[in-house]
């Protein structure tokens, strides 16, 4: 199997781009589109667990449009294949700091799918989870 | 794209049986055995960012082997074609209890993919993620 075959990443990291531009604008309905409209698409979030595609838009219909900026850091995208793929990020809001010290970052992972359904090359995410890891005081 | 061949998806619900096994009696061998042996892979865990088979495997072998148990639920396995796969499930451990109440519950959700490395047919977790979501009192 091809690991990061250079055009399949880079339009992997097209669409990742994609989905982290639709997120912190609350750009529903790009966020929709790039996520697999399946009974099976599971999105576990930082305050909720998600199974099926209707129970995610019923979220995404539901949430603040408020304090969704971030900085992703140590961001890693790895295709097999040309139809397969991981995005795993690290983020930070700046509501994680407080007095200059950061008390908690994000993580985010998805699985993206190459389906056959049209725009962004046909690559929904399959399964996404997203949680906050408090960090300690020291 | 072919979603859970059942066969395959019967495969990888063996696979993910079998992990769970190594997980929760601390068999640190098997558990390294199913993960991607690659610098690409990436492990989110209650409380550590881990990026590349190496920090993983320094993370298990300094692992406590206590309080493992856990019930899982909501398990969703999902296959695409033969060589890729998701696996998604809450889980909860005793201590996640206090006087009857739920606290919190846990996530898990993997990424599986068919390697050509010998054993469990191949399948190997690439990228992992596990977090804790605290409920609410009432």
């Amino acid at each position: 199997m091809d690991i990061n075959l250079s055009d399949v990443q880079a339009e992997l990291c097209g669409v990742f781009d994609a989905y982290e531009a639709a997120l912190v604008s609350n750009d529903v309905a790009t966020l929709d589109a790039l996520f697999w409209a399946s009974e099976h698409t599971v999105r576990y979030g930082t305050g909720e667990n998600l199974i099926g595609i209707e129970a995610i838009r019923a979220f995404r219909n539901a949430r603040s449009s408020q304090g969704l900026a971030r900085v992703l850091s140590h961001t890693v995208i790895t295709t097999f294949g040309r139809d397969f793929g991981t995005a795993m990020t690290e983020f930070v809001r700046p509501s994680y700091r407080q007095d200059g010290r950061l008390l908690r970052v994000g993580r985010q992972s998805q699985t993206w799918v190459r389906t056959a359904e049209p725009g962004h090359g046909g690559w929904r995410v399959v399964a996404a989870h997203v949680s906050l890891l408090d960090l300690p005081a020291d």
